[in-house]
C-alpha cells in the first residue's frame, strides 16, 4: 500500500482552495445521505480529492450544453456513489440539478435517485449501479469516440472517456471483458481512476481479493499505475500521463472511504449508511468546513463555475471547426439516428422478392441476408459477434474488422465475452452515431443478462442477435439448449423480443427492431432451415405483433399459436386437423409485447374464441395468458439433450402429430 | 509465442509410445466426430498430448471406482472437446464407456453427449459447455478439498483438481472471478492446463484479445509458465513444478488445433466440424497411425490401462487410512449428505416457537435465525455471501471466515462475484461433503445465471439466498429491484424458487431446501419487516406449494393469491373486502414448482372456482397460469423507481385499496 496524506488539518486548511472544492462534494454528499437516512456518503468523500482534480483540471464539458457531441463522457461506474455525481453537477452549475434536488436525494420523483439513471437528469451518461456496467459501456464509449474519430476527424470528433470504478467493479467478471476488449483495441481516450480504498461492504477487501490491479490492467496492454489519491498534485500529473499514454490508462488512487470522519473514515460503516448528525458535526469540524448544511461558501462554487467557463469556450472553438468541417452535415445525420429516407420502402421491396422467391433456409441466415440489405442502406449499423460470427451470420459482406487503429471498421469482434459485447453496445448506443447489434447463441443471453437489462431500462436502441434459440440446435445438447430464456427475455420490460418464422418475417422483425428508437430489440432466429409461410402481405404484418397467418375454412374449431420454428409445425397440424375435418386458424405470434400494445379488438379477432393450442420448443412459463385454461401448450418441460433436432422435436413431443392430437382434444 | 514441435512424422514414429497414446486420443476423436457429422475435433487433437502426460504421470483415479472420495477431480471447461474426455476414459477401462458409445457421439440416449453432462457417464465430474464454468466450479471443488482436508486431514483427503481450459474461458468474465478468488485462497492443488492454441471460432484469438495470460494469472497470485504442449517432457517437468508450488497453478501449453491434420491443423476450421473422410485419412498417415477408424492396437490400450492400475494401488492404500483412521466414520457421514436425525423435529419445534413469538422481522431476518439453527445442527453447510454478508445475513453465529491457509472456516466471502459464488457453490456441491448456501440481491441473479442454470441442470443441492427481492427495497432504484426476476428463474426447469410470507414459511421453505437433494432451491427474501401470518400450523404447509392460509367466512366469493411480503397486503385487503361484505379466501404460494406437482384435486382446493386476483410486486408474466383469462393482476408493469419502499407500493398500486377494488369488481 503506498502512503496516504494524513488528514491533517493542515490539508485542509481556509484558503487551501482545491481541498476546499473537494470538501463542498463531501459535504454536500454527508447532508444529502443524511436528510434521505439513505446512501453512500462513504465514495463521494473518498473520491472527491480525485474529482476536483479531473474535473477542474481536464474534464472538457459545458453545463449549458449538456449534449454537445464532443464533450469528455464521465461514467460514475461504482453508481452508489451517485452523490458525487449530483454534488458535481450542482457546483458545476446544470441548470436542472439544484439545491432542491439534493435535498430530495432518493425521494420519489427527484433527479436525484439512488444511483444514476440516464435520462433522470442533465450529463447522467449512463445508468450505473449494477457493478462493473458503467466500466464497460464507458469502454464502449471510448470505442465510439474512435469510431466516430474515424469517419469525421480530429475537428468534430476528438474527446476523452473518463471512468471512476470502485473495488466492487474490478472484481465483477465483466470488468475482466471490459480490460480485455479495451487494451486489445488500444482505446488509449479512455481514462479510468480506480478507488482503490481497500473497503468494501463486507470489510476489508483484503477479505476476499489479492489480485494486484496495477500488474493485472498491465497484462492486458494498458498503462497503470498507482497515486495517493487526496495528493492532487499527483493525481494531477498521473491524469497526464495518463492523457499522453497511447494505451487506455488505469490510475489505482488510494484512497480513504469517508475521508474526514474523524471515527469512520477507513471503516465499511462510512460505506452505505448515513453518518449521523453528530459525526457529520465531527467531520465538518475535522475537514474545518464551517458551512451550514447544503450552504456551499460562494468561493467554492465561483472556483466550480470555472470549470463550465472553460467548457463553454471549448465548446465554441468547436462549434468554429464545425462551421468549417465539409463532414459537419454527415456527423450531424449519423447522430440523428435517421435511417435513409427510402428504408421503409427498400424493405418493402425485400419482402415482396422474398414473397416470390419463398426461400428455405433458417432464420439466421434470413437474418444475414436482410443485414445485408441493410448496412447497403446505412453506415450506422455496426455489427459483431462475440466469437460465433460464422454461426450467427452477422458479418455481411465488405464489413472491415475494427482493430486497434483501424477504428473504421463496421464489425466487432467481441471475442468470448457476452456479457462485454452487451454493455458495449450499449456505450455505442449511449455515445451516438451507432446502432449496435451482437450475437450470439440465444443461451448465452444468460452471460450477458447484466447488459441486456441495462439496455432495457436505458431504453437503447441496440439489437440482440440471438440464434440456435431451441432444442433445433440439436447436438451440443442441454448446455446450449435455451428453455427458459424467451420467457426471461418477454418478461423483462422494455424488451421487444421477436421470433419470426421465416425469411419475411426475420426481414419484418429487423425492419421494427431498426426503427424503434427507445428500446432493444432481442431477435430469436433458428439454426435450422424453415420454409417461407408469410408471404403474399404487403404490409409489414409483424408490426401488430401477432397475426392470423391462416384462417380457417369455415368457422374456426381450434387456434393454433405458434412462433418461429414451430410455424412450420403449426401450420402441418392444421393439415393434419383439415384432413380430419376439424377446421383450424394458424396465428404466427413474432413478437408477444407489440400484440399486446393492440387494441382488443384485434386481439380478440387474432386469439378468437375458439379453444387455443400453442406450441413453442420452450418453456410454457408465460403461454398461459394466450392459451387460456382450457387450452393446451406443447413444448418444453424440462431441459433438452443431445440428438440431431429432428429426433429432439419427436423425443419431446413438438410436432404435427402433438397439434392433431391436442386439436382433435380440444375442437370444439 | 513460445516455440511449438513441428508435426514431424518422427515425433509419432510408431514405438514412440506417449504420442502413441496421444494419437489413440486423436484418432477416437476425429472418427467419433466424423461419424456423427457433428462436434469439436481441433481441441482434442490438439490436447492429447497434454492429456496423456497428465493421466499418465500424475492423475489419480481408480476407473473401476470412479466415486472413490480421494480421487483426483479433472474437469473440462473447454467442454466442446468432449471427445477427449470420452476418449480417455474409453481407453482408462471405464465399465460404461464403451467404444460402442463412442460410435454413438452425440446421439439420441448415448452417454456421449455434444458436452459431457454430469451423471450421464461414470467419471464425469460436472457438466461443462458454456464457457468458464468449468474452470469455476474446479475453484469450488479444490476448495471443498481443502476444508475437507482441514477436518479430516491428509489421510483421507488430499488430492489435486486439474482442470483444461481454452481460450474461450479466459475470455469470459466469469475465469477473472475464479483466477482472482483461487489466488486469494492460495488452491495450491487447483492445476489449470490452458490450450493455448491461439485460435478460437471467429479465427485467430489476436482478432479479439491480447492479454498475457501468465502475467494476469501471477497479477492474481498463481504460479504460471509457458510450455510447449506438445514436448510431453516438457508438459511433465512444468505440471511437476505446478504441483510443488504453494499456489495455484495455471500452464500455458502452446499447442496447434487439430495437431496432425495436414490441412486444418492450426486453423479455426478443426474446430467445430467434421474434418472429412479425406483430410482424416491424411491426418492417420500424417500421425502414422495405421489403426482402423474405432480400432486402437492393443499395445497402446494397453499403455492406458496402467493408470487405472496405479490408480487402483493408490485407492487401495487409501482404503487402509481409511480404515484405521479415527475420523473415518465422521468423514463418511458427510459424504452421505445426510441431515441429521433431530432435523426434522427441531425444525418444527422452531417452528413452534415462532407460531408463539410471531416475530415482525423481514424475511432476510427470519432466514438468518433459522440458519443459525441450521449451522448448529449440522456441519454440512457452508455459508457465504457476494460481498452483501450484513445485508442478506448469511452469516451466523461462531462462522469463521474460510481464508488461504484457514480451511476449517464455514463461511466464504466469495467478493464482489456473484457469478463465481454460483460456480464455486456447484463445485463445493459436486465434491461432496457440503451444504453450500449464498447470498446477494435478488437482482444480481443476472450476474450468477450461467451458475445457477448449471445448478438445475446437473441437480445439485445448492441454495440461494435472494434478498431485496422487490421494489420494497426501496431507494436504490430500478437498477437494484428485481421485477422480471422470479419469472426468470420460475421458468427454469429443475430449481424450487420459495418466496416465503413470513418467519414461519422462511423456515418451513429452509427446511425444504435442505432436503431436497436434487434440486437446487432459491429463497426470495424481503428487505422489509413482515408479521407473522402463517401460525398455528404443525405441519409444513410450504411443502405444498400453495395452501389456504385464511379461508372465507362462507362460500368464496373472490380468492386472492399473493407470495411473500405481498401475503400481508392480500390480507389486508381481504379485511377490507370483509367489511364491504365480501367473503375472500387468502392463498399463500410460496413455491409454484411444488404447488404444480400436487394433485389436481388439491390444486382445485386451493384455488377454489371464485375469480382470482394475484398480488405480487414483480411483473406479471407467468401468473395468468394461476389467475385465469378473467382473473386481476396486481403488480409491476414496468421497471421500479427510486423512493421509499412505502411510497413505491402505493405509487405502484400494489395496495389492500387495489385488492378491494378489483375484489369489489371481480366478486360473484
Amino acid at each position: 500500500m503506498s502512503d496516504v496524506k494524513t488528514q491533517s488539518p493542515a490539508a485542509n486548511a481556509p484558503g487551501d482552495h482545491p481541498r476546499n472544492m473537494a470538501n463542498a462534494i463531501r459535504a454536500l454528499a454527508m447532508d444529502a445521505v443524511q436528510k434521505a437516512n439513505s446512501g453512500h456518503p462513504g465514495m463521494p468523500m473518498g473520491m472527491a480529492d480525485v474529482a476536483t482534480v479531473l474535473f477542474q483540471d481536464f474534464i472538457k464539458l459545458d453545463p449549458a450544453n449538456p449534449s454537445w457531441p464532443d464533450r469528455d463522457r464521465f461514467v460514475l461506474s461504482n453508481g452508489h456513489g451517485s452523490m458525487l455525481l449530483y454534488a458535481v453537477h450542482y457546483l458545476l452549475g446544470y441548470s436542472d440539478m439544484t439545491i432542491d434536488q439534493l435535498k430530495q436525494f432518493r425521494q420519489f420523483g427527484a433527479k436525484t435517485a439512488g444511483h444514476p439513471e440516464y435520462g433522470h437528469a442533465l450529463g447522467i451518461e449512463t445508468t450505473t449501479g449494477p457493478l462493473g456496467q458503467g466500466l464497460t459501456t464507458a469502454v464502449g464509449m471510448a470505442l465510439a469516440e474512435r469510431m466516430q474519430n474515424a469517419r469525421y476527424g480530429d475537428d468534430l470528433v476528438d474527446h476523452y472517456t473518463y471512468v471512476f470504478v470502485g473495488d466492487g467493479c474490478l472484481m465483477e467478471g465483466i470488468s475482466h471483458e471490459a480490460i480485455d476488449l479495451a487494451g486489445h483495441l488500444q482505446l488509449s481516450k479512455l481514462i479510468v481512476l480506480f478507488d482503490d480504498n481497500g473497503i468494501s461492504i463486507d470489510g476489508k477487501t483484503s477479505l476476499a481479493t489479492s489480485t494486484d490491479q496495477v500488474k493485472r490492467f498491465e497484462a492486458s496492454g494498458w498503462h497503470a499505475e498507482h497515486v495517493d489519491g487526496h495528493d492532487p498534485d499527483a493525481v494531477r500529473e498521473a491524469i497526464k500521463r495518463a492523457r499522453a499514454s497511447d494505451k487506455p490508462s488505469m490510475i489505482a488512487c488510494k484512497t480513504i472511504i469517508g475521508f474526514g470522519s474523524p471515527k469512520l473514515a477507513g471503516s465499511e460503516k462510512s460505506h452505505g449508511a448515513a453518518l449521523g448528525d453528530e459525526e457529520i458535526a465531527a467531520t465538518r469540524k475535522q475537514l474545518l468546513w464551517t458551512a451550514e448544511p447544503f450552504a456551499i461558501p460562494e468561493e467554492v462554487v465561483a472556483g466550480w463555475r470555472e470549470v463550465g467557463k472553460k467548457g463553454a469556450a471549448a465548446r465554441a472553438e468547436w462549434e468554429k471547426r464545425h462551421a468549417a468541417s465539409p463532414k459537419a452535415a454527415a456527423f450531424d445525420a449519423s447522430l440523428t439516428g435517421d435511417l435513409p429516407a427510402d428504408f421503409a420502402e427498400s424493405m418493402s421491396q425485400y419482402r415482396a422478392k422474398l414473397s416470390e422467391e419463398k426461400p428455405k433456409i433458417a432464420t439466421r441466415k434470413s437474418s444475414e441476408a436482410t443485414l445485408g440489405l441493410v448496412n447497403d442502406l446505412t453506415e450506422l449499423t455496426i455489427g459483431g459477434s462475440a466469437d460465433l460470427t460464422h454461426s450467427v451470420f452477422t458479418l455481411t459482406k465488405g464489413m472491415q474488422s475494427v482493430q486497434a487503429g483501424h477504428y473504421d471498421g463496421r464489425y466487432i469482434h467481441y471475442g468470448i465475452r457476452e456479457h462485454a459485447m452487451a454493455a458495449v453496445m450499449n456505450g455505442l448506443a449511449l455515445h451516438g452515431g451507432f446502432i449496435p447489434y451482437g450475437g450470439t447463441f440465444m443461451v448465452f443471453a444468460d452471460y450477458a443478462r447484466g447488459g441486456i437489462r441495462l439496455s432495457a431500462l436505458m431504453g437503447l436502441r441496440v439489437v440482440y442477435v440471438f440464434t440456435h434459440d431451441s432444442i433445433g440446435l440439436g447436438e451440443d445438447g442441454p448446455t446450449h439448449q435455451p428453455i427458459e430464456h424467451l420467457a426471461m427475455l418477454r418478461a423483462t420490460p422494455n424488451i421487444l423480443v421477436f421470433r419470426p418464422a421465416d425469411a419475411i418475417e426475420t426481414a419484418e422483425c429487423w425492419e421494427i427492431a431498426l426503427t424503434e428508437r427507445h428500446r432493444p430489440s432481442v431477435l430469436s432466429l433458428s439454426r435450422q432451415n424453415l420454409p417461407t409461410v408469410a408471404g403474399g402481405a404487403s404490409e409489414n404484418r409483424s408490426r401488430k405483433g401477432a397475426y392470423v397467418l391462416r384462417e380457417a375454412e369455415g368457422e374456426r374449431q381450434v387456434t393454433i399459436l405458434a412462433t418461429g420454428s414451430e410455424v412450420e409445425i403449426a401450420l402441418a397440424g392444421a393439415d393434419k386437423l383439415a384432413a380430419e375435418g376439424i377446421r383450424a386458424a394458424v396465428v404466427s405470434m413474432p413478437s408477444w409485447e407489440l400484440f399486446v400494445e393492440q387494441d382488443d379488438a384485434y386481439r380478440a379477432s387474432v386469439l378468437g374464441t375458439a379453444p387455443r393450442i400453442a406450441i413453442e420448443a420452450a418453456a410454457r412459463f408465460g403461454w398461459d395468458r394466450w392459451i387460456g385454461e382450457t387450452g393446451r401448450f406443447i413444448g418444453m418441460n424440462s431441459f433438452g439433450a443431445s440428438a440431431p433436432a429432428p429426433l429432439l422435436y419427436e423425443h419431446f413431443g413438438i410436432t404435427a402429430e402433438a397439434v392433431l392430437a391436442a386439436g382433435k382434444e380440444l375442437a370444439r
